[in-house]
């Protein structure tokens, strides 16, 4: 490893780039500058663009006719660090700890996104250019849902028009396992407000003559799901495209599977819908979770109240081909069906996201796949589909129609938007191989 | 009404005698202090008890033999007053709007408690001494399960030796009919808490392959009840002693019925145990009721996490024949069966309290009867069983082997233990005028 990209890495680090935080405004400026002035140094022409939030970077080299254009996306914000207490080390002092460097945005996303901007670089050096018209995108937002990012998509629609987009912004299943992802879960987000008395009541006095909101809340909750773990929802399965028998078998051999997820979830058992494995649960199953679910009295001791009201925010993991309006829309149904006598049921949707899939075995998919083979030399590739949702995924394929590549170098262990987030240095090494690689192989 | 009557009241509503909330200690203890000055005012010889929790005040005249002895009990302490911003003023600044008092502990149990204090005051003032040998026993931890007055009638089992024991903590079914309570429900109380996970999870990353505790805790408190309203705890009825048909003959002609318990509770319908009428739900069948259900993500917005752990507080409220003890046991082997794979379930017990009943055509029941009927000329009586519990009266009846007389003035308006809860000042006098009829009846 070159100590000067170390040095590079630890200086972008450095900036405390927590987006959601007002009082990060500043840190977040002089992160994007930073960056832009590593893009202008390494041979790029580079721009910060001003939006409503924190700054865009983008940065090219000089675009030619008859060669693939190629977008690299990727962000420099960062999490907040609470619990900060239960750091190993300050979050923005970043060591290495046994080849592993210690730091808030280590490897969400700073590391993976510097990895490319340094293969890049050494490109340039070795050749004076990349083999492809090239434009890195590079936003201060992930982190708070991309605001700003459709719309400066929409009024530069023709600066970025690109053939393929690159993200390294996913995950690897496990060490030295290069990993493609193919497909990611959609989301449909709502929150529930149950209501029944005025005012909360004493359950000895009325208690037994009106139904409680906070049982009420439970037994709607509790409808969403059998016994078997499958969603009750009616149709709620109806779109779900059937996992492949070629899929199946690959990610039977996955080197991630049952041990590592109860390992990393420290959960007693795991549990989840009857007739797939957990690796199939999570990659191409869809979900029903509550991420919250409140009413009553919460304190000390007891109150013996029947509460007026309860809540519950409900996300929904959706996998091809189901849409999110067509979810909505069936458990807006059953939530309703399922309100019991003596309660009004109030529905908030929320945010959503359609899923992602992309075909692994198109030109571009079988690209990045050797890409993938030659930066990790002897290892076998991973086809996965992964549980999580990247909405801007779906917002680049609908305003600029491109697909995008997922070649992800997070570990589980990595901690992502935890304590003691961490990027081994021969990941951040892997990294810029597999920039090289890339471009290399869709310069072709 | 006495101006100075009013002034007594208020400045006893001021103290914020919360006794579940530690913050507010001094208060119960200040609120102690003012009440046993106000017996001594009145001409009685009181004292404060410190005991493990809040402190215990009695008062007493001079006892002579040949009279009988009669105990009035009630409580200075009050429940909390979460959610505070659902009061139209402020809980512990008392106000009269249209003739009513408005705040905390207004109607549970100050209100009550003091009108007796005050008759007892206007007797002394007027006689010298009240008919019958009176001791005042007035606990600060009623409200939160009434933790050391079993342990306080044990030690002084001699001094509280008494004939009959009078409480005023209960309803009176509608304005201006006095209600003579002859059977209460009891309680028990347990906490749960689930857990699965290690942390809280990415719910995209990890959804599919876990049990959601907050779906636990709704699917677990969804177990308890059917369709039909009825607890699904095996064998919760088997002791449940039937209503006789008397009672659902005489609780038919109560000017309190389904239009009254809608209109107070404000919910949409009314619902409850087949076969019964709300009456009869509330006075004489057992019920579940959740009191506080939590876990996972309340804030605004959302995040997408599956939480580590979830909560729920139950209480269930019991009839003659039903004994907590082994309803507690039956309810436990309930929600291990029902608790989801993957989950760990923790159950703390509460408080317990056995339900109460007591012969309405015995001599001290037809002399309670004669009293309510002076203290409120031309009304007619009802003989009703309340949904509430005062688990003290079997205490009473176990250790100092006295029956109990409820005779109580709040109304179903009243809202006691929530956001305005109030008591019209024409209660308030009725209480005076009828702790001295009853006084009187007893002494006779």
């Amino acid at each position: 490893m070159q100590q000067s990209h170390l040095d590079d890495l630890f200086a972008f680090i450095r900036f405390p780039s927590v987006s959601t935080e007002p009082r990060h405004k500043d840190d977040v400026a002089a992160c994007a500058s930073w960056l832009a002035g590593k893009l202008t140094a390494i041979g790029l022409t580079a721009h910060i663009h001003p939006t409503a939030g924190h700054p865009i970077v983008t940065a090219r080299n000089t675009h030619q006719p008859g060669r693939k254009t190629v977008m690299i996306y990727g962000h420099y914000d960062v999490q907040p660090v609470d619990p900060v207490n239960e750091w190993t080390s300050p979050p923005f002092e970043p060591v290495i700890r046994d080849g592993i460097i210690y730091a808030r945005g280590s490897t969400d996303n700073k590391g993976q996104i510097l990895g490319h901007v340094l293969g890049v670089g050494e490109t340039i050096h070795e050749k004076g250019d990349v083999p492809v018209n090239l434009i890195f995108l590079i936003e201060g937002e992930e982190e708070v849902g991309s605001k700003n990012l459709e719309s400066f998509l929409k009024e530069n629609r023709a600066a970025l028009a690109c053939d393929i987009i690159a993200i390294s912004d996913t995950g690897m299943v496990a060490r030295n396992t290069p990993t493609f992802t193919y497909g990611l879960r959609g989301i449909a987000a709502m929150e529930l407000r149950v209501s029944g008395p005025a005012v909360d009541l004493h359950s000895g006095i009325y208690g037994g003559a009106v139904m409680n909101p906070a049982t009420a809340i439970a037994r709607i909750v509790a409808s969403l799901h059998g016994a078997d773990g499958r969603v009750a929802v009616a149709g709620f399965y109806d779109d779900v495209a059937p996992l492949q028998p070629w899929e199946r078998e690959a990610w039977q051999r996955l080197p991630f599977g049952d041990t590592e997820i109860q390992a990393v979830t420290g959960v007693p058992e795991l549990f989840g819908e009857a007739g797939y494995s957990n690796v199939e649960r999570i990659g191409a199953r869809p979900t029903a979770e509550v991420n919250g679910i409140w009413g009553g009295f919460q304190g000390t001791g007891s109150k013996t109240v029947i509460p007026r009201e309860a809540f519950a925010k409900l996300t929904f993991r959706l996998v091809p081909s189901q849409r999110p309006a067509d979810v909505v829309a069936k458990v807006r149904a059953h939530l309703e069906k399922h309100t019991p006598p003596g309660i009004r049921l109030e529905i908030t949707d929320g945010h959503c996201g359609e899923p992602y899939a992309t075909d692994p075995h198109s030109a571009f998919g079988k690209a990045a796949q050797r890409a993938l083979a030659t930066a990790f030399p002897g290892k076998e590739l991973a086809l996965i589909r992964e549980g999580g949702s990247i909405p801007i995924v779906n917002t680049f394929k609908r305003i600029l129609g491109v697909e995008t590549l997922l070649l992800g170098l997070a570990m589980p262990e990595c901690r992502a938007h935890a304590p003691d987030e961490n990027f081994p240095v021969e990941n951040f090494e892997s990294c810029i191989r597999l920039n090289r690689a890339l471009l290399a192989e869709l310069g072709m």
